[in-house]
C-alpha cells in the first residue's frame, strides 16, 4: 500500500517576535501544513543574519524550483530587525496592513519575503497618545477577516498588552500597558520575590482560594488605583505578619505563596483593567485574542468587574491576519 | 605645642540596615565625635557575623576598660538579622521604643548592644492594613525628640518610602510604597531602560525641561492614577515617535534620555503621592524626613499638587531617635 502525502505549499506565513519565530506552511486554503519554530528572535539577530535563520527553520518546506510568498508580522520588520516596515499611522483599516509592507533583498531565489508594518499613534486633541504596536495589528486583521467590518474593544494580553478600539474593521486609537512585564519584575526581582511561590510564570489559580484572592485584588485596585503601590508592599507585609486567624487570612506553606502571586497578579492586570475601562461603553463586551490560560484570567479580571468578554485564539488570528495580507498582495499582484 | 583631644565617648549610635551601616561615636551631650560605615549590611551578614563586623567598625573607639553602650536601629534587629527585636505594634509612642529593645549576647566586655524594634500594623475597621517599618520609627522617634509630641503627615522618601500618622508623639498609623524600588527596576530592567539616561540613580532635573517634565508627570499620574501603566509604555512610545517637533515636544541626544528619565521619576512619586493624600487633611503641611537631594523632589512632586512641606536631615533623626531610646534606656537602668 502506498500512502500519498498531499503538499501543495502555496505560502509560508511567520510571526518573528523578539524573542522567537513562529511558522506555518500553507495551502491555497489556508490550511496547515506544517508548523516550524526557533528560538532566534529579533533581540538576538543582526539584520544579515534573518535569511540564514529562515532558511534554517523553514527550508525543508521549499521546493526544488519556484519560489514561495513568506509573509511576515512582528518585529522583524522593526528598524532593528530585517528591514524597517514604517510604523502605519491609526486610524488605518486592518485589511489594508500590506500597503506598508517592505520586500528585503534575498539571495535564495525560492523566497519571496514581504515584512508587514506595525502600527503608530500619535498625540491629538480627542485624546490619543503616543503608540506602537508590532505583531498584534496582524492578529486584530485576523479578526477582521474572520468576522468582517467589526467594532468594539479588543484586548490582545501579553508583555506588552494592548488594548484597541475597532469601528467597522478600522482601528481607531489603541494603548499599552506595561502589565506582564511590570508582573515579572515584581514577582522574580523585587522585595516580593520572597513571598511568591513561582514568582515569574504567575500560578494557574487553580490552588484553594487563589481564584477568589485574585478576583479581590482586581476589584481593589480597580476601585482605588491610586494605592497600587502600597498594596504591593502589603504583600510582602501581610506575609511576614499575616498568622491566618482572620477571615481571609494566608494559609501556611506552599499554599501562601501561591496565594500571594495570585493576589500580585490581580493587583496588576487589576490596574491595566482600571486604565482601561475607561474607555468601555455601558455594557460593552471585550474580545481577548491571545493564549488560551491569559485569556481566561483577563476573563476572570473583566468578570470581577461586571464586564463581558469572549476569546479567539492568538495563533488563529495571526494565521488568518497573514493570510489577509496575503490575499492582498496577491491581488495587488494581478491588478494592472 | 601639645594638641589635646577631647575624646569623652558616651555611646555608640548604629544604623544597621539592609545593604550596609553608619555608626556614630557620640559624648554624653550628644554631639558626633566620629563617624564610620561599613558595607556589610543584613543581607550579607548571618547572625554571628554582627559583633566582628561592629568590632572592626567601630573598635577603634572602644577604651581598654570599661563598657560602651551600643544604641542600634534597623534590618539589624530583623528575624534575619543578629537577633530579632519584636515589631511594636501602632498605635505606640515613639519615645517609647527603648520598651522593645532586646540585647544580644556579646563576647567583647567592652559592648553594651541593644537593638531596637520595628513596628508593624494590622487590618482594622478603621483601614489600617498590614505594614512593617524598621529603622525609619526611630526617625519618626527623633522628630519627637526634636519638637516634641507633635501631630501630623511625615514621609520618609526611599526604596521603600514611608508615610506616617504622628497624633501628640504617637504614631497611630502607617502606609509603605514600594516606589524607590518601582523606579529602579523599570529605569534598570524594564523594556523602558533603552529610553533613559542614567537608569538607575534618577538624575538632578538640573538639565533643561526636567522639573517642568517631572511635575507635569506626578500632576498627571495624581489625576489618573488608573493610566499608570499605559504611561509607563508611553515613555517607550514617546521616544520611537516624537520628533520634537510639537510643542513640549522631546529633545534630541542626551537630554533626551535626562526627559525621560525625570519623567518616569515624576510618574513614580506622583503615583506614591496620589495615594498618599488621601490621608491628607485639607491644607496640611508635610514633613520629609530624609535626604536633601531625594527630599528636594519630593517637595517637588508635593508642591506640584498644592500640599506644603518642610525636610528634616535623616541622619539627624536617626541620631536623635537613637539619642531618645539611649536617654530612656539609661533611665530606667537608674529606676529601681
Amino acid at each position: 500500500m502506498t500512502i500519498s502525502i498531499q503538499w501543495h505549499l502555496a505560502w509560508v506565513a511567520v510571526d518573528w517576535g523578539s524573542s522567537n519565530l513562529r511558522a506555518w506552511a500553507l495551502d491555497a486554503n489556508g490550511k496547515v501544513l506544517a508548523k516550524a519554530g526557533s528560538e532566534r528572535g529579533m533581540l538576538s539577530l543582526s539584520a544579515s543574519d534573518y535569511e540564514a535563520t529562515l532558511l534554517t527553520t523553514i527550508g525543508a518546506w521549499l521546493p526544488a524550483e519556484g519560489h514561495v510568498p513568506v509573509r511576515i508580522c512582528g518585529m522583524a520588520g522593526a528598524r532593528q530587525g530585517w528591514q524597517e516596515a514604517a510604523y502605519l499611522p491609526v486610524p488605518t483599516r486592518l485589511d489594508d496592513l500590506a500597503r506598508g509592507a517592505v520586500r528585503p533583498a534575498v539571495e535564495d531565489p525560492r523566497l519571496e519575503v514581504a515584512l508587514l508594518p506595525g502600527l503608530c499613534q500619535h498625540p491629538d486633541e480627542v485624546g490619543r497618545r503616543f503608540d506602537v504596536m508590532r505583531g498584534e495589528e496582524t492578529q486584530l486583521a485576523g479578526l477582521t477577516a474572520r468576522e468582517g467590518d467589526i467594532s468594539g474593544p479588543v484586548c490582545l494580553p501579553g508583555t506588552h498588552a494592548k488594548w484597541a478600539r475597532l469601528e467597522a474593521g478600522t482601528i481607531t486609537r489603541f494603548a499599552t500597558f506595561l502589565t506582564g512585564e511590570l508582573y515579572s519584575l515584581l514577582a522574580g526581582q523585587s522585595v516580593l520575590r520572597h513571598s511568591l511561590k513561582d514568582g515569574q510564570g504567575g500560578n494557574d489559580l487553580s490552588e484553594p482560594g487563589c481564584r477568589e484572592a485574585f478576583m479581590a485584588a482586581v476589584q481593589e485596585v480597580a476601585a482605588a488605583p491610586e494605592q497600587f503601590a502600597s498594596r504591593l508592599f502589603g504583600l510582602r507585609a501581610a506575609d511576614l505578619l499575616d498568622d491566618g486567624l482572620l477571615d481571609g487570612g494566608l494559609p501556611t506553606g506552599q499554599a501562601r505563596g501561591a496565594r500571594l502571586a495570585a493576589r500580585l497578579s490581580g493587583l496588576v492586570i487589576g490596574l491595566e483593567l482600571a486604565g482601561a475601562r475607561v474607555g468601555l461603553a455601558e455594557g460593552e463586551r471585550v474580545t481577548l485574542v491571545g493564549a488560551e490560560t491569559l485569556c481566561a484570567r483577563y476573563a476572570l479580571a473583566l468578570e470581577s468587574l461586571g464586564i463581558e468578554s469572549r476569546r479567539l485564539d492568538g495563533e488563529a488570528a495571526v494565521l488568518d491576519g497573514l493570510g489577509l495580507a496575503h490575499a492582498a498582495m496577491i491581488h495587488d499582484a494581478h491588478t494592472p
